[in-house]
């Protein structure tokens, strides 16, 4: 038995903006620590999966190069053995699961799977292990089992697990329940109302939907074939076998385009829906480790406690008798003066001011935007790149005007440009520097010029990061004006 | 008799943050149309005194250089001949008053001052002119007229005057009033409560306070005088002889430094309270020219109708569901969502999300900042310089770029710098760039590298404005570091 901790990494994240961007959604945000979520996803699976373990992360065609760039630059997992498991087109996850199902089975007969939404905030450590163990234990014969949350409040924000039967110690003592127990799964429960939610709360085997599953990744190919079997009339369940024979299509020939067509041709349906709920293999792990599914913009309350009106200035904002409001900025002056019950959220180069009750509709703006096709939403002014990364800081017409930073022993690909000439001010570090065969060093304070069309590249020669200011002037400044030679990073374009 | 314009420029506009700033405040922003408040004053005033007549400028000492490089690059005013009358220190209108109509008389006996605010957004033309010349005439036998507003609303925000007798012609058919009249002045009522406010629109004969004024400037110090003569008792009057004796110095000697400092031991007192509420020589010319004090950041409320829930988008922002809102953007999107009665004004660097009931409190938020001792709010992003401007793109550690922009024909003087080196990038335009007494022509997509501490000049060689993007490297990047040798400003820091 192998284990193999399978990411779900391709989560779009529309609920954060302006902090989530298309190519840069919540996953991939540093906000909450040290490391973004999906980094500390890697780490929990870390400690679970151990040194013999597999990483697999789960991500869609559109942001895996984003989500790449994003890893190599972690001094850990930026030379770690990741697999990455593309998603030809966003399918919801018993799509997604399938694939990684088949995937990961092509290779190891005996795979358990354990798999783990890549946005939530949750502890690691002891506990978190703990639970875990119990659960992969009681994978072993062939059960798919979900991990529970003892509900500490009657929310209606989250799914909720009814188990048969009950977990030793109730949710009044958590914190004594040292050994996590597996338990059947009664039924689950969508989003309830207040009143339904409260009764769960009290009732005492009623849990928050984490999200999170472990099991055989032969049972869950088995598991979609038998329910669709012995639901012959579920309407979620209908095109199961379709998702196994193209999950299995693909992983038996990745490079196999009609299976990759297959898969986009493939519903929208989530896991839960397609099996979990219709499956009389369930169960659930209830845990109380801390954990959050980092939902809307208000989990960034977390990051302080309120002052005596209610309200929290995290960055670097300023704000005068606002009640239960919060003021978040990234790097910008925001001043907050008299509101109530309001959400500022402020970076760069986007702003979001909403009612407290309305932060959900933040997909609406996006919706909206979309529709304007503003660049606001596809990513934000810094891109992360597998050398490191550009931030954008002024564009006019006519010119442009980026800050790199690359890594220690990182190269930029070699590279030309048709439209444009570029200025190169190194800021700090030893930058090496290759301009139509001539090799050079460039320290800070100094500068090179590339004319348009000669061939270049740009390297960091020394141990530490380099910085340099690239003014860019030309007629046509888009980023597809790169044609690209001997890339370290095996990009053409 | 001539006729001397006073544009009293040197207010600080706090209410107007963070559009305006200490060094660009209110009547120097250019948000109500394609010129400032302080050219829509000059242009105004330019009607009226006619060619032969003189302009003139009250500003402070810390405000002059700004309001000079703000005018200097103006198309028309850049080459005007106007007079600056520095106040030593910010006293208030009876002070500033008396010194330009003391430094006017100098020069002129017979002068007739017409007095300016430089930050109300007034109707130029016809009506304009016509009301202005029936307040010269009226001003010719030493009354002091003032110019008060037909009351349309009944305003808390303003003060009012009350004439002895009526106009021709009622608030009701304002329009029809072809001839502007002078009345004698019952007195002047500071803002009202509502109540009476609404029984002052009715009533027929109350206007609001303008702010304008026109007298004989002999009649301004004759009637401080008098006032104090006739009102002994009265705290307000009580320091007039120190004013007059004070304004009168320094108008015979301005560089006579213990002029300067008796002018900035004078009180803080508003030429109304000083003179106009006390003196029997007071007139008034109801006028109903358009005419708003922009008081607030409402004000910008004029500048677009609301749509079905009263919201405005102004600028670059998108709404959603929002009621009585106000999104005003400079340049970044700004979204709203289901705000109510909400005040978003966004600049570059800072933005302010306010109650509305609580814009005029701004001012609470600049004194909290310049507690702080934040930069945004002495300055934005861009600041103006007699040959042009530069706005500050970025400052990092270490470096700072900034874009510079040269008007054609100007140079920026020489000078030398002890601790950055510098690089020039030009992105549009002819530079004429001399180096260490090297000099050369730098075109488009060109650039020039100067060392640290050696001597270089900046100039626009061609007919169109020079742009370039400036790249300085170095340990300290402070404005002070700037050695000056030649500047055809008069500038030696």
């Amino acid at each position: 038995m192998g284990l193999h901790a399978i990411i779900l990494a391709g989560g779009s994240g529309t609920r954060f903006w302006p902090l989530s961007r298309e190519l840069a959604p919540k996953q991939m945000l540093t906000v909450f620590g040290d490391d973004s979520l999906v980094v500390d996803a890697l780490n929990r699976a870390q400690q679970v999966v151990g040194d013999e373990g597999h990483m697999h992360l789960v991500v869609g065609a559109t942001l895996i190069d984003e989500l790449r760039n994003h890893l190599l630059s972690h001094e850990v997992w930026g030379s770690a053995d990741l697999n990455y498991i593309i998603e030809p087109a966003a399918r919801n996850t018993a799509p997604a699961l399938a694939l990684a199902a088949a995937v990961v089975m092509a290779d190891d007969p005996d795979a358990v799977i354990i798999m783990l939404p890549s946005d939530h905030l949750t502890e690691g450590g002891e506990r978190w292990i703990a639970t875990m163990n119990v659960a992969i234990d009681a994978a072993a014969d062939g059960s798919l089992v979900t991990v529970g949350l003892y509900p500490t409040s009657p929310e209606t924000g989250f799914g909720y697990i009814q188990a048969r039967g009950q977990a030793e110690g109730q949710p009044g003592d958590q914190a004594d329940i040292a050994v996590p127990t597996a338990l059947p799964v009664k039924r689950f429960v969508e989003k309830p109302n207040y009143a339904d939610a409260k009764r769960y709360v009290q009732h005492g085997n009623y849990y928050w939907n984490s999200g999170m599953l472990v099991a055989r990744a032969d049972a869950i190919l088995q598991q979609l074939l038998d329910v669709h079997t012995n639901n012959p009339t579920s309407s979620d369940a209908a095109k199961n076998d379709v998702i196994v024979a193209t999950a299995r299509a693909i992983a038996a020939n990745s490079d196999d385009g009609a299976g990759l067509q297959a898969f986009t041709a493939l519903p929208k349906v989530p896991f839960d829906k397609a099996v979990l709920e219709l499956s009389s293999k369930v169960k659930v792990v209830p845990t109380c480790i801390d954990w959050s599914d980092v939902g809307s913009l208000l989990s960034l309350e977390a990051l302080q406690g309120a002052n005596e009106r209610g309200t929290r200035v995290i960055g670097q904002g300023i704000d005068l008798d606002s009640h239960n409001t919060l003021n978040y900025s990234d790097s910008r002056l925001v001043a907050t003066l008299g509101l109530s019950d309001t959400v500022v959220v402020d970076t760069a180069d986007a702003t979001l001011i909403a009612a407290r009750d309305r932060v959900q509709d933040v997909r609406e703006i996006v919706r909206e935007l979309h529709r304007r096709g503003v660049p606001e939403i596809r990513q934000s002014q810094t891109s992360l790149r597998p050398w490191g990364s550009w931030t954008m800081l002024t564009r006019g017409t006519g010119y442009q005007v980026k800050e790199i930073e690359v890594i220690a022993g990182a190269s930029l690909s070699m590279q030309k440009h048709q439209q444009r000439s570029e200025h190169w001010i190194v800021i700090a570090g030893m930058a090496d520097v290759e301009i139509d065969g001539q090799q050079q060093m460039v320290g800070a304070g100094q500068s090179v010029f590339i004319p348009v069309g000669v061939l270049h590249r740009l390297s960091n020669a020394g141990t530490e990061p380099l910085r340099i200011v690239e003014v860019a002037v030309g007629d046509y400044l888009g980023e597809d004006d790169i044609e690209r030679f001997d890339d370290q990073y095996g990009r053409d374009t």
